[in-house]
């Protein structure tokens, strides 16, 4: 797919960035490691010169695997000498980049498990990647590098039934400031006004979407958005694209079976449901005789307890919102190069919210704001429900 | 162009739309004139049956021009006893879809020009549509169909600089409620809430965007949106798609001009450029220190008209707004099969707020969404620019 | 498609022809109608300058028809007048690209009607071309420029079985030589060696091809070339292109019909299979268990009546052999722009023999080679079997 | 590219058709690998069930590296097993398959080295394989496993002019019989007439096709077949695909350079030139007023020394013929499964003899027919002038 990288050049790509964003601009002293590999790690920044194409990433057999990680060493232990040597004034201009590289490549730990599924799921063995996915009830519990996140955050039990949390809507406040790390596109912190407004306390889980589909979810029309239709008639969609029918000849069973990073599973009726589209996340919700939340609605139901405890916001998967991924009012990228980080994808996009099993704990905020083309199927992505409140 | 139709489909289809939405369904006397032809004039309605594909249209060679014409006067002919003869219940269930189709029939003609001006800048004659087009200094002043709008809406002449209209922000009231005609995608009328800002009192011409051309706007990555960036790798763009540099061999000249319905014309400096892309028009925003307005911005602006004096509000060019065309808190489509009007487009579309040269007078209003995905080059759409207040 | 072309254009074009290959060059008093139009109808002559892209040319609203009319009734009476008025010196130079200009014109009589047929072929009305082609068992002699072949190559009614002619092989001579017009990809006519073969007496009828269909020939890919089954596969292929299954909505009936230059029409099981690709026609041959001829089995059988009498060699379908379309030993192209009138496709098409229903009347002959890419299928193009012989 | 494949693929693979021709069909006792390796590893024998999409054969990361050694060993202590143990019956049935199986692998040690010189030439680092590549006159002669070829079919230095060697034509014997293996495609051995013709005794070499380049051979359409005009364009080509112009910021320099197996080299007037499409090949012999040869006079002029002798017809590049790849007369395909080794190719392909610098010594022979579509330029193909004799 020509969306998704080879592993191997996540981990050049993310050292890249601390080259080319720190060390190349504030360390006088740094040596390149390799010249060349200043075009061929580069994803997108225009203004860093010419890029590799991106569809022919997955041609790179050199530099091998060994070369990369000599790369990494080359440029951790470059970034450790300068953040000790480094003076004050160097330091002020340079450490918010220091702090931007590290989120990028939290960004990047979450792509690699993404696009390694992805190549997985292309495999007729559909092969495991791990285990270790499989040996708790919450699969980011599991994670090496597990760290508690705010309460709120954190990933409950599916329970039965949907409870609706009912805010009053209002002016609130919105977007990130003050102390902290966020990236440019959350800021600037500033108020909107909400209309008052239903919220699912959980997840839309996997029994109740299988329940969507049994009631011929991809066959009818008047349930998805025009340019989803299309998607599901050319793509041929009839589920979640790594849900295994029953009778598919690549992994045998009567049951519908979901592919993971743990490989083939038994379908989980209590699990939130991922990898859906924005397409299949609408049609879902419309199914449902609800709608999905804006960013927003996300946001203040998640920063006010008083009104009600939503669960599952964060650790199973990102949440697909009812927001184009536009400009906030008053949004400045961020200066240099890094303008190029978020601000010119601001179109033909929809925001996630939330987080995911594949998420990095301690990576993700309330204000954090995700991205994806809204065909997008191979994220840890799902739905969470919202309603219009009577009035 | 798949996205464009032959003038006979559009007459066709127009006519179609009286007969499918409201003929079929609520005058039991009606005898369609070819039943074949609800399936080939469909353009877009699951809930209605098959569709004959967009891309096919150029090539419906029959029924004849002759044919949809007698197909014409048979639905005008249904339409008028039916309005004669309906009973009030009848009339109660009908009025607005009858209203629909008459709007629905004034945004095709406004398509039909523009499907011939395309189809005429692909012909190396570049023949012209109309010298009608030449007569005035407004082209739309020289319509048969002219009438006069609101004033606030009526086009005026350039003027050398641009004045900045200072608005307040805070709670504006936008969307359609009461009397008169809207689609559904204007309403509900509903309450948003905006910062301070600036916005200019005339669309951009002619001139300046030459003058972003001539400074290389085509040429720096750094003033477009990625996925402009690439469309103009991708299309080899270097100017608007009409504008003709000096030098063609299909129209010489020294100097630029432009193609438009009058045929070939030297590029006037003071006329609004149209025919703009989204990303364009955010290009040029971005290079003259500017942004583009919201689509409340823009409708606050023309609402609220003792904060400054907007002009060229319709008239010349749809105006894009940095809007995404996203639903309005509490939308709900029309019932029926005409909930497929405006609803299922509402992702990947940016909003444009206005009306064009070749929009029909009375057609558009303060509140009133257009809506194109970014890469629509061949309508009539410029850019107004807007600012942050400084606060 | 974008390998067809509307009848507008192939009007002008084959008045191009006469006034880019013969007027301009050989006349100096001659005044051209429209110097635009000759990029506007220029088919693929690299030498004689810029041409509008081939699928684009649906596009081409203007010139009208009546102009395009009016262009055609310039070039013919400048050509009367340049054959009345040529001295002999230049008559001697233009004569045969005169004559070059006739049979080009009639290929593009052709090609009309195939193009018209498509056209309407993606109509879901299917609208009949002409009744005509209706008011007799042979199509070709209702024409009205029909005019008696050569005694072996006339249509005759297909019978039950085939007979098989037996051809001992050796030394034969093909190719053009002598008098009368041939293109320059028939010479020079030159001795080629052929084993002993069989050759059918009669095309494959509509009723074998229907027996190939129901015993699963388009399900079998054994049956198939690779590039074949990919086609069927890519394409959904289940039957010639224009053959209508039982049941399908746009022309219900219970029982296979072909729709045609006269409309819809039952399948005659007696008439000679049309639209074939090649493809379709090898896979039909192994199915058969047999082969297609060579062009130069084809060729010697026709020109050998002493071997026993081949039948239906043209009137009814061009005929798919088993040669790709090679240049001659020898060949020379046309001196001039012409050169580029056959020579340069030489590559990856395949040779047809013989004519078909469309092929005016006296425009084909026995060492005529037609060519198209494997994958055609909107030709009236047929099959002929042939065998080894036993040795 | 699609056309290419991972190295493990290819190892894996040629184990596969050993697996899958030899030992299940052959061998009762044979037990397999891993079952599902039969789908993965198939390449196009639609008669063995389905196969994994070659496009997405990069994309197996899975099974690793070592398993697929694994796979290879199993398979191969198999077939020592099966070639000591099977009794004269079985043998007699999988003897030619064994034979085949080993053809089949040399084939693919080729496609090996093409598929990562292609995969390497996509990498901006532009990566040596090998600086054995560099150690001699002849590349060939470095490689481990050469061997002697016959003496006609050795590689010899260029030297500066062409002779031309003089063939008198007639009836000739081309094909494979008797004794030693050959692929089906090679057979039957039957006569073949030829015209009086003149072959180069010697490839055209890179000095020869730089002056091509400079006389403007990639601008000037009239050199071009119209299919190859079409892809010099679509594909901006301006020199044979791994040629590198001065100026190259991949590798800079002032003169032309050649990228191959040993890496970035100055280019070498008297080295064969190669990697050329049949495009190229056919433009360039048009432009040295020359033309390719048919495969049959390539084949008569190695068969018949005592007209003179042809230098360099194996051991430095595939050369094209101007002869499609059409089935002989009398052609039979394999019986089984390895029908569709051959056969089922036989359209839309260039025939191309000798063998290049790649080949496994002792692979090829006097009879031996390549194939390749028209445009392919990834391969070790070059070019050997032939004209036909005055007369």
């Amino acid at each position: 797919m020509p969306d998704a990288s080879p592993t191997k050049w996540h981990l050049a790509h993310t050292a890249w960035f601390f080259e080319a964003v720190v060390l190349s601009s504030h360390d006088p002293g740094y040596e390149p490691f390799d010249q060349r590999f200043f075009h061929l790690f580069n994803s997108y920044y225009e203004s860093l010169g010419p890029r590799h194409p991106r569809p022919h990433r997955g041609l790179l057999t050199r530099p091998s695997h060994d070369e990369v990680m000599a790369y990494r060493g080359h440029v951790d232990r470059a970034m450790l000498r300068f953040m000790e040597t480094a003076d004050d004034e160097t330091w002020a201009h340079s450490c918010t980049l220091v702090e931007l590289g590290l989120n990028h490549e939290e960004q990047h730990q979450e792509l690699i498990l993404t696009d390694i599924l992805h190549a997985f799921s292309c495999n007729p063995l559909l092969p495991a990647y791990s285990t270790a996915y499989l040996a708790a009830d919450s699969p980011a519990s599991t994670l090496a590098h597990a760290a508690p996140d705010a309460p709120s955050l954190r990933l409950v039990h599916g329970k039965p039934g949907i409870d609706w949390v009912s805010h009053p809507g209002g002016i609130v406040n919105v977007g990130h400031a003050g102390e902290g790390f966020a990236f440019d596109n959350e800021t600037p912190r500033h108020k909107a006004l909400l209309a008052p407004y239903l919220i699912a306390d959980r997840l839309v889980n996997c029994g109740e979407y299988a329940a969507f589909i049994a009631d011929g979810g991809y066959e009818r029309a008047s349930l998805w958005l025009s340019d989803g239709w299309a998607a599901v008639q050319a793509g041929g969609w009839k589920a979640p694209i790594y849900w295994i029918a029953p009778g598919d000849p690549r992994a045998p069973s009567d049951e519908w079976q979901v592919f993971g990073l743990a490989g083939v599973r038994p379908l989980d009726h209590a699990s939130p449901v991922t990898q859906l589209s924005f397409y299949e996340a609408c049609a879902y919700a419309l199914w449902a005789g609800a709608r999905l939340p804006t960013e927003f609605e996300w946001e203040a139901a998640l920063s006010a307890p008083e009104h009600g405890r939503v669960t599952q916001m964060t650790g199973h998967a990102w949440q697909w919102t009812r927001s184009s991924y536009d400009p906030y009012p008053g949004f400045k990228p961020n200066p240099g190069a890094v303008a190029e980080y978020n601000g010119k994808f601001m179109v033909s996009q929809l925001v996630l919210r939330g987080g995911s099993s594949a998420t990095p704990h301690g990576h993700t905020r309330a204000t954090y704001r995700n991205f994806f083309p809204p065909a997008t199927r191979w994220q840890f992505s799902g739905v969470r429900l919202a309603k219009d409140a009577a009035c």
